[in-house]
């Protein structure tokens, strides 16, 4: 147990520890992590056992088997995690490159040098994994990392956090680069917001609630994604295959997560065409449609359907389940103004076949991502190329989507003159 | 006058125009302000009078003479003011720049394009050309300004926005785009920083009081620079000359602003020799040196130089005027620590001919802007080749050092598919 001056001393081995991390090369923290896999796979039964502590004060607080599922680890799921380490180890380093380098008439060169944040805060609930999958992101984009985890993982986290930093500073690494926060209670997480002088950005990760916290108490800058209203819009004269098969993948594929489906918009000129088919298949994987009026109409003769009324609190609703609200829109413009007054900016699509549409679609929304003929579910770092995420940002300062090593950097301009004075 | 509600309506204006706002083209953007420049000479009766009405009352409440020369406005003000908006106009846009764009394994094309943040408030004091260029950064960028001046230029200013409004309306852009906060009273500043769900980002420009106080009570993302304590550190391999003129061009070119030298470093091999050279420099141009015990003991027997012994709040200090701390140092290591623990991360120099002390300063200051052999005077976003800034950050989350046009805007992913659906 630890109070606030603990809190604060592990805050500052961190900042100390950053100052060497930024100066360390590719090949020593990749080292580092390749090092902390094989520690992860050799101390397994540490982990594995701390995993069951937890998982025993759970079951006797009455956890749902959902959220046991979440919290349990086991040799293969371990074995993912040390892997999903080895991946971070072969993406390349955001820090050093050097970009928008150039020379000035008067012969100053002049560019920007990416390097580290600083020192990064995490918050999380639940799932063990988060614990390795951050410190391997900030160690690898040279950061320090504090984690602060849920109460109901704290022993597993604080054994593979124990592990992080043995593993890393076997290899040389300063072990301050990561610090763990064993105590639970919610007013120590306040008294870590308040730490702007020592965190320089904070990555809350879990349910709304949390991320709402979070980003209201933090005094440093924070980057999270929160809810996810995700819009598909098959237009007129969209492909009703293709419009099938994104929108049930985009639906059903993975119903839990925040890029999935929320709402399916339909131009009223193909409705009576498309929403039969797209029922009928939704309905084999039990997808529960709350249709808008049109929808209903068309959709309630249809046996074998799961279809109630949609009301006023289902548009601009994340489900997280496999149900799905269906209105049927007049124009691509009722389309957008919907997407505008309900989605949260983060993943919104069109099928079309129409180009001008499909123009005017990428244009005029404003999310985090815009598709044309493509299911949301792509929005995650891994699918589009950054190699893994810290998460996803719906906030439009610093970084925007899937957040990626990159977005873990700051950059500064270094001048190379040979006696230049401003005139 | 006007209170709470008349400035939420301001803002909610400025909203809904800002999403016109990110659609227009460069075309229409620049001939907005082009108009704008025509219409600031053309009206310039109007701004002059209310820039008297300023002047009187300014005088009558017993304000300084500098502070009245910034607040001055005359023909020839005025036209470099318009000067400087047709030479935003002539800047890239930065808006619509589509970049990082590929086609992944699987067909589907990911990029990211450059989209404006949205609504930039700006609270500021005294010059009242800050009106006008803000407003012209912004407009190019294609976000919408709240502009909440200082009350000695409430007369000008609102002159100037008034212009600007029917200038930018003239060629059809939504006059909502510039709204301008006529009271002054500071409440209505806090009330203006509560504003999170409308302003995406706020910009102070004044002295260090005005940004503290934006720092601590904003809810939304700030971009402030602040103090700038900058060193310029002489390395014992340097060449003389050039350590000279580089030093004294930035103590001495324009010694009020943040980017000019504050602290002098100097390796003790070459401080015999390099401090009476540097200081009878300085000795013209009329600087006060604050000289270490070292230094004090090397240039106190020069007849004809003011050196006075330093104190320690001497170092991490910013003059803002012709002093500079001077320090002797035993080793790079020694000015490297003398940075880290005084310096304010903006802009700091190594004068050296020597490969390695240049790359490891470079490597292991930690500040917006590193030079070797140059001016610090350089920071600015003019000098950098960004065109205009709207201020020199010193923070490291989303721009650091000066900010152009780019850094006013945010992106959005695009993803261009084909019926793509996630595994």
């Amino acid at each position: 147990m630890e109070g606030v001056a603990a809190l604060r001393a592990k805050a500052l081995a961190a900042k100390e520890a950053s100052k060497r991390l930024a100066r360390l090369s590719t090949e020593v923290k990749n080292k580092a992590l390749r090092n902390l896999a094989d520690r992860l796979l050799e101390r397994q039964g540490e982990v594995l056992s701390a995993n069951q502590q937890d998982l025993v004060e759970a079951k006797a607080s009455g956890m749902a088997e959902a959220m046991l599922d979440r919290l349990l680890l086991n040799p293969e799921r371990l074995s993912d995690i040390a892997r999903g380490v080895l991946e971070v180890a072969a993406l390349p380093d955001p820090v050093g490159e050097i970009f928008d380098m150039r020379t000035l008439p008067n012969g100053l060169q002049v560019g920007r040098k990416r390097v580290p944040l600083g020192v990064i805060g995490t918050i999380y609930e639940s799932r063990p994994n988060v614990t390795v999958d951050i410190s391997a992101l900030c160690l690898k984009s040279g950061n320090a990392v504090i984690l602060r985890g849920g109460r109901e993982a704290v022993h597993s986290n604080g054994a593979l956090a124990l592990i992080i930093r043995e593993a890393i500073a076997e290899v040389g690494l300063p072990e301050g680069a990561v610090q763990f926060v064993e105590q639970t209670e919610r007013g120590l997480v306040e008294e870590m917001l308040k730490l702007r002088d020592l965190i320089d950005l904070i990555v809350p990760r879990g349910g709304e609630g949390l991320v709402r916290m979070v980003k209201e108490k933090a005094t440093m800058p924070v980057v999270a994604g929160g809810v996810g209203v995700c819009h598909t819009y098959v237009d007129r004269s969209a492909n009703l295959d293709k419009a099938v098969a994104i929108a049930y993948n985009a639906k059903v594929q993975r119903p839990t997560v925040c890029n999935a489906l929320d709402s399916l918009l339909v131009h009223r000129e193909i409705a009576e065409q498309f929403l039969p088919l797209m029922a009928q298949e939704w309905a084999k994987a039990g997808v529960e449609m709350h249709a808008d009026e049109r929808a209903f109409k068309i959709l309630s003769p249809i046996p074998g359907l799961n279809v109630i009324p949609a009301e006023e609190a289902d548009w601009g609703r994340e489900f997280l389940s496999l149900r799905a609200a269906i209105r049927v829109v007049d124009s691509l413009d009722e389309a957008l103004a919907h997407i505008e007054r309900y989605g949260s900016g983060h993943s919104e699509a069109i099928i079309t076949e129409d180009y001008s549409a499909g123009m005017r679609f990428l244009n005029e929304v404003d999310a985090a991502c815009v598709y044309v003929n493509a299911s949301t579910r792509f929005t995650d770092g891994g699918q589009f190329g950054l190699g893994a995420e810290v998460g996803i940002s719906t906030q439009k300062f610093h970084a925007r989507g899937p957040m990626g090593l990159r977005e873990l950097t700051s950059y500064k301009w270094i001048i190379l003159g040979s006696g230049q004075v401003r005139p």
